[in-house]
């Protein structure tokens, strides 16, 4: 079940060309994901260290100010250590990019990856209804 | 023949743990792709129009400030309308990232794709010996 | 008549020790002061120069994620070419931060400065009930 | 003794205008800040805690990528809580901004002011030569 967030663009958003700079849809995006995280991993998350493993992100149409931008973030099948999560970013409702990440659990050291938290997993496939 | 340069980590660029934000890599891999395009591509290039059309990192390792952190870009073969770089950011000597990018170049009115211009073509392909 | 817009505060928005960094309460105050001149300043601003010739903040409580955040502006009498402005942050109901920027208008050439257009200092005019 | 330290100009620091933008002067000011703290407040400074009471900026010129940046700091008398600190910004030797913060120390439970912690006044006080 995805769940959705609107984002208001700023002027700061924008590059020399006037449009959103790319780094900046990455922001968009950790914003959905951090909603995500707030709404769907549950309490008890500061127990739990994770890093963005992997970012990927296809661009199709430039943003800009004025535009009504949206996030929608989907989990798909979790792996051991690792929750994917796909997005698609629309701006006045057509496509203006879509995305991947991969969010990884890490041990107690921080150090090597250590498998999804049950309580957290459990919760992540509830929401998704795997 | 890669690209490098240093990148000065600011305060601003770290998030709420103390490393530095997932966006602002891409922001660093901004840093390297426009130095390569300026030392590269050459004179008239106000002429074109291109825009990034895919970004893809995979992080392996914070980074935080007092890091000495280095991006180092290169072009592989080259495509029709667009050009591949493939990057490595390191921090104190060890890889911190790898990263893709694929910019695009468009026709005049900015819609659809248009073949890398001729003088850009040769001029990366003599940067970078193929 | 004040103008006040609401703040989406962002990840990114924060600094390492977890509050919003200052540099973005000037980002916080630039959405007021678009969204005023988009509002007040009316059509055919695009023929005009300006700039920020002065921005001065007084930080009084710091700003989280979470904390509903909005930023209120209004225009004092007007100079002869400069337009100051006043602000007033909130977080949730409470007074996070009060400042004031100073635009001014620039000559055709963009290096001296020129009166604030009649039209311009007009619809400041009548917004504000001077 | 005034510390001066050089900005690399991002491509991401400039706004639709293409000049720097106003916003990102204040993380310039904070480079100079942070790299005057590391080197003169000394030793364990991870004791105390201080935040930015003021920020004050006056534009002069514009900034743009290219533009050889430097950012100089020094710190007038000290108050009791405060340290006021001056700054000014050069492009290519020619300056482009002045500005000055307030930074204050806070009691141990960051809430009141507190005097500023003796060995830090006496290391700013041997460093400005006061």
């Amino acid at each position: 079940m995805a769940v959705t967030i609107d984002i208001d663009v700023r002027y700061r958003d924008l590059d020399a060309l006037g449009h959103v700079n790319n780094a900046v849809i990455a922001t968009y995006l950790e914003e959905a994901r951090t909603n995500y995280i707030d709404e769907v991993f549950g309490a008890g998350l500061e127990e739990y260290t994770f890093v963005i493993a992997h970012l990927e992100v296809d661009f199709e149409r430039r943003i800009t100010t004025g535009d009504d931008v949206a996030v929608t973030v989907q989990v798909p099948a979790l792996g051991n250590a690792s929750v994917p999560m796909e997005y698609e970013i629309t701006a006045d409702g057509q496509r203006a990019a879509t995305a991947e990440t991969t969010l990884v659990f890490l041990d107690a050291a921080g150090e090597g990856t250590a498998p999804i938290p049950d309580p957290v997993r459990d919760r992540i496939e509830a929401h998704e209804g795997h």
